[in-house]
């Protein structure tokens, strides 16, 4: 059994104590609602301007975007997975169990989302995901075209690119700082909740 | 929620009945010793005198190693993740969380080895299988150097190059098949067991 | 001689007269202050509440940084000729000319960093960027040394992270909607000013 | 003139008479057949539990498949080709002229199998061995249906992919042990035989 | 601002005074040409039959080609950006501002040619010259077809190949020798003049 | 056995009657000491002026080059292998065994000159040509001392950039003209002769 793991490796983990209020409360509040406090939290609470800034962003799209939260969810897996990000993997891995009720997909979507178990459109959608993470010069008109034709509305599809763009900077985060998922991201959503 | 999956979906899965005695009794023992039919052996009994070889190979290497179970099953892991195997990753994950009596070990080898939580024989382990992996060329005497640093023995380092050749080829064996693991995979070894 | 371009040719770029307030206040500021409306900025303005979360993180880091200026722009357009986005080379090579006071720097950083005339601090600044960017597993302990060699302060590299980070993102918002430079960033800080 | 080489040289080779009996005997068998005692039968001798495996495994599907025993060879130097593995080049490079009964194909194939002198059939069946080698995930249904195109059947479909894994097995192992092919195999097939 | 830089830094640079006659005169009839004298002429020189030897292929190429000059120096710029190569894109990103009457193409093509401001022939002829620097072996019938439909003729589309093949040699020499562009190239071409 | 094979595919051949002068006769003088006409020659007189050059520039480097032809038929050999140029490998493969008075080298360079039976200045020759052909910005002062502390002059090492650097050119043409090795090149110099 592993040890319990440090927040992050690479640089000091702020004590709570020492955070700005807002801060401190925006962490708290998370953890009362998730059960536990996540590491990314008390990670990028090492730089307190970039960890309002990091969250402000993420709820810019997530808040206000017309994708299914569980499109969300699978678009962040499988960037994460093409840039083997192991936090982002592991905690949104969490994410998409819980959002689309599938105990299966993070595995699926994080190894090889060729091989997942999801709709057309689905799989249209994570392939321009990780096509824009893995040689964004190479993305081209058809692609767009292509998710138009599943359906996705123009506002879907620049989240689509959105998300894909925030997850390719928290990856480089997570990995430069080296950030290690909680325990509790690895079993949440298998079924049984 | 994803509907059960067939086998593979490139080739017919044969019907149990119609295989060869000898390999009926091979998949039904290790049903008995599961508690399900893994996915991959009705895969490979499309090809019955490869099913054989296939298994064979497997046993020639784990049941003489001096490599530990637990080392095993995580240069699996490691192999498959940097093929992203979905099959081999998924069934060979919960091995390694079995083996290694480690919930969390099978994510953390699979997407990124350099971040799990191993020890540093295991980490120059994982190292030296997946640069094998992926260029093989690049292969030199200072790798060989670290592995003996590390206390690996001689039959220990041709292991490490054995498993990884083997799973080179069943993770290409599964992906050109398109085998999908057995939901049991996903969540076996991850504690409460 | 090229035609004038639009900002972006994937999304329509809205009226500024449509844009929120506040978004309308900040192109304008920025506008007089340039003497020219950025095409970012026109093209951001797509998604209004992404727009505000673009530039706030742009600026909670730029603003908080340790890191000279010149340094920061020095990250940004080594980063985006990593990436071939030529909207970040074009417009921040401008940034780089003037900050770093050098009208020869953008090509260099932007085509080659490695053959840039640069002090050793810088390239070792600038390796870490773009290998951040392009192989972000590979980075290692031995790169945090390298920088704290060269006298980077932790937070200097924590911020080299975020800079890579942020404008791996940006990268992907400007060559995923085909954001297009406008034509005086060509030409800004070459000299005479 | 290059000196006489061991058969590898990371680890050492077995003494024909320490062997046991069943693997000597395959051994001496092959010498007789061959008129020289291939490299690879004395350095996998080194694990007898896996050169058993390796032999029984290859003749599975040699002895077996419904594809030509030339188009089997080809398969297995066009791998070899995209894995740079010498031995494995220039010992199936001699089957591949001797089976084809053209002393020009390995060079092709082992070269750049898109300027090899081949029919169409031959060349989409290395290109998917090819791709299937380079890029598992990349594997998809339209591979399989040009293949039929060309009139290949289910079974020999399934063997190009046998094939091709069983060589990527080959070829790591031939690498990590540094296997050097018999001077023998460099000329075998050329012509005048 | 940089410092000026040596014509190259591996190699000792020769002085114009010790060079053979015919070279000094080459040198000197360019310098009165461009009112500088361009280092890779000084660079080259340490190598004096090499040096005729380079000039005379590009001559025999520039001058006889059906292809516009406009045309020939967007080759070279997107193929020295392809390789990264600073000297020939600084150098010959002045020839094609200049030649194309475009000030902004240089950075265009050589950050990202599939964002230039260019026709659709010329996005064609850049695609495969760019093709054929990082990958030749993928070059195809197909490649040729697209070139003859956008009007190209036999002899433009041999010297699309043969320019892209003499700046593969080009970039690498530059490259090679770290040959540092003159400032003067920097500016050339950028309007004004 | 295959069928022989026009010199080139995608470009007509001129009829040796139809060349200039000098072209015929050069072509002639060289056929008359191989004894036979090789293909690159009636290949590259598609382009007169670019002929000239191209014989001209292989000259320059090999007629007054202070390494020993074997060695510069080791470069080119290598560089042809790592980019996968039939013509070349075949046609420099059967010079470098004749001129190294070794049959087994053009294989073992081509395929992976790691594994070539060669002595570590040559290995060390090899690494850097390799280098500079697929990834010339990575080449460092670290290659150059590597190359001084075997014995490599100055001239040498520039020749050795030279040579990688003309067959880049060499390479790209008969990849892109799709030139096909005569029959003669595939025998010569494996001994006997």
């Amino acid at each position: 059994m592993s040890d319990s793991e440090p927040p992050m490796t690479r640089f000091p983990v702020p004590d709570l104590e020492d955070l700005p209020e807002d801060i401190r409360e925006h962490i708290e509040e998370e953890t009362e609602r998730s059960g536990f406090m996540p590491n990314v939290m008390r990670a990028f609470a090492y730089a307190p301007h970039q960890y309002r800034a990091f969250f402000d962003y993420h709820d810019a799209i997530v808040e206000h975007s017309p994708l299914e939260r569980e499109e969300i969810e699978m678009i962040i897996v499988a960037v994460s997975g093409a840039n083997n990000c192991l936090y982002c993997v592991v905690a949104h891995g969490a994410l998409a169990r819980i959002y689309a009720k599938d105990p299966l997909i993070a595995e699926q979507l994080a190894t090889d989302h060729t091989a997942a178990n999801i709709n057309d459109a689905h799989r249209a959608m994570c392939d321009v995901a990780v096509k824009l993470t893995e040689s964004p010069g190479s993305i081209e008109e058809s692609d767009f075209e292509r998710l138009r034709e599943h359906g996705f509305s123009e506002q879907e599809i620049w989240d689509i690119g959105s998300l894909t763009a925030l997850f390719n900077l928290s990856n480089r985060m997570a990995t430069f700082a080296d950030m290690r998922p909680n325990e509790e991201f690895y079993t949440l959503g298998r079924g049984g909740e």
